[in-house]
């Protein structure tokens, strides 16, 4: 955790954010099991305040954040991919301090106005609303699929809130009764374990469990020639079965994060409600009493408050 | 193997094609490894001729066949994918004995008769070069993308040939020189090991070495949000990391068997050259020698003649 003193000033082109509250996800947990030997303060969900911006307009601007700094200069940042440029910072994830801090510093570009309609807890689910929004760029969705999300975490409950939003027929497959129960308001069905009866009867299905068996679960599901959305980085790869991506010709597509704006305008609308999806909230100075309680499997989103 | 007294009569709605000369295949070694449980005949690459049919337009002629036989009862077969119907047969594959034989049965609709422009050790690749067809029915190939095809093989050289077509920028990376030097005519760059300066070069990349460190290999190659095809299955399965994926949105698109119809006009049409990835020949009662010789990583298609 970083103060004051650290961020005295932020660099040239970016703004620095006094952090109002911010959101535990499980890349934060598999980070602190070792994935990407990222060594920083961690936190990428978050809203706040500009505190100091070369813009005087944005200063006391409430603000959610891209997590992705591009380098501006490479052929991605040139064609507005700057979420994949090799030389990329990311916030709490790779060479920049993230949001489990009393301020943090983004690029100006980054930074989205938040409007009033939107509360500061709403505000933290943006990041992770805006990957579940990312599947629609990738994928043109067609609303006479059959559509799975295999999983039944924070991100799983907006992936299938986003798909319901195109696609009638959405399934999610969880292990979690009081997290599947939180759908069902939406017209979401949802499943304990997979039977016969569902093995390849899915158009489109979402791994958003990051795990092996999440994985097989999937290409269970999955129709021949159908799609399947990987969300959640598999941290575990022992195993790993592709013989049937190939035998049933499926096309696996790897998404990650996503642009903020349909997630800010989803939230702002109440297309999307993620209130049911709030823990707890935890003071910043408790955070590994935050973590513990975060990786417990019943646990939705967990916030950290400076 | 199988013999005359076995095929007295090919089953309703099949023919009884005597074999002129079948092709060993990296499957049919797979096989014999272990992948797939499959215990019958082995043999899927074939050209013979019709010796009975229902249909007595069909008798004697030269023929070829697609080696999957679907239901023609459920939705897939409907649709035309029988290539994915669940309750298919699949030549020396899947419950049906297959081409290293005297005798082989298919149903009619499988067969396609070739031309006498096409010889009969060009007819065997008929098979395997559809597979690389259905590469293009799969994704839209963009004449201006950079091409990686990952091994030197059969399967790979064909694809390097098919994928040449629409993108004159293609790059074989293999390992073995002799194999490499035969893509030199047409055009096709090659390499032996991956530099730094090739790594996320690539738009598309396609996986035909059926190996992790192939696998690894095309995941350096690939560009973000680029695609790969998945050509070989991969039957050792330990250590695959799926995560690069994810981080670089890589779309992954499995691939198996294609329509027969491309790959028969190709070799007509000369768009398609075969005849340098011939490699030798042995009578059928050499099947184990025959084998042996497939093995070595050297060897180009070997056929099996009854």
């Amino acid at each position: 955790m970083k103060f004051d003193e650290n961020y005295s000033d932020p660099k040239p082109g970016e703004s620095l954010i006094r952090v109002s509250l911010a959101g535990i996800c499980g890349t934060d947990l598999e980070i602190l099991d070792g994935y990407m030997a990222y060594h920083g303060v961690l936190g990428h969900e978050f809203v706040g305040v500009v505190e100091k911006s070369s813009n005087p307009d944005m200063i006391g601007k409430r603000v959610v954040g891209e997590i992705n700094a591009g380098c501006n200069n490479c052929d991605y940042c040139k064609k507005g991919m700057n979420r994949h440029c090799p030389n990329r910072t990311v916030l709490g994830i790779l060479k920049r301090d993230g949001a489990f801090a009393e301020f943090l510093s983004l690029p100006e570009e980054n930074l989205h106005v938040i409007p009033d309609s939107i509360s500061d807890p709403q505000a933290v689910f943006v990041e992770p609303l805006a990957a579940a929004f990312e599947i629609k760029e990738q994928i043109s969705l067609n609303p006479d699929w059959q559509v799975a999300v295999v999983g039944d975490g924070r991100l799983a409950q907006m992936i299938c809130q986003v798909l319901k939003l195109s696609c009638p027929n959405v399934t999610c497959f969880g292990r979690h009764r009081n997290k599947l129960s939180l759908l069902e308001p939406f017209g979401i069905a949802t499943k304990i374990g997979i039977n016969s009866s569902d093995e390849q009867l899915y158009d489109l299905v979402v791994e958003a469990t990051g795990s092996n068996s999440g994985f097989t679960d999937t290409m269970k599901l999955v129709k021949p020639r159908g799609t399947v959305i990987l969300k959640s980085t598999i941290a575990s790869r022992k195993n790993l079965d592709l013989t049937p991506t190939i035998i049933n010709e499926i096309t696996l597509v790897g998404s990650r994060c996503g642009l903020f704006k349909p997630a800010i305008d989803a939230l702002a609308t109440k297309m999307v409600i993620v209130y049911s999806m709030i823990d707890s909230t935890f003071p910043l100075n408790e955070f590994s009493k935050a973590i513990e309680h975060a990786k417990k499997p019943d646990t939705l989103k967990v916030f950290l408050k400076p």
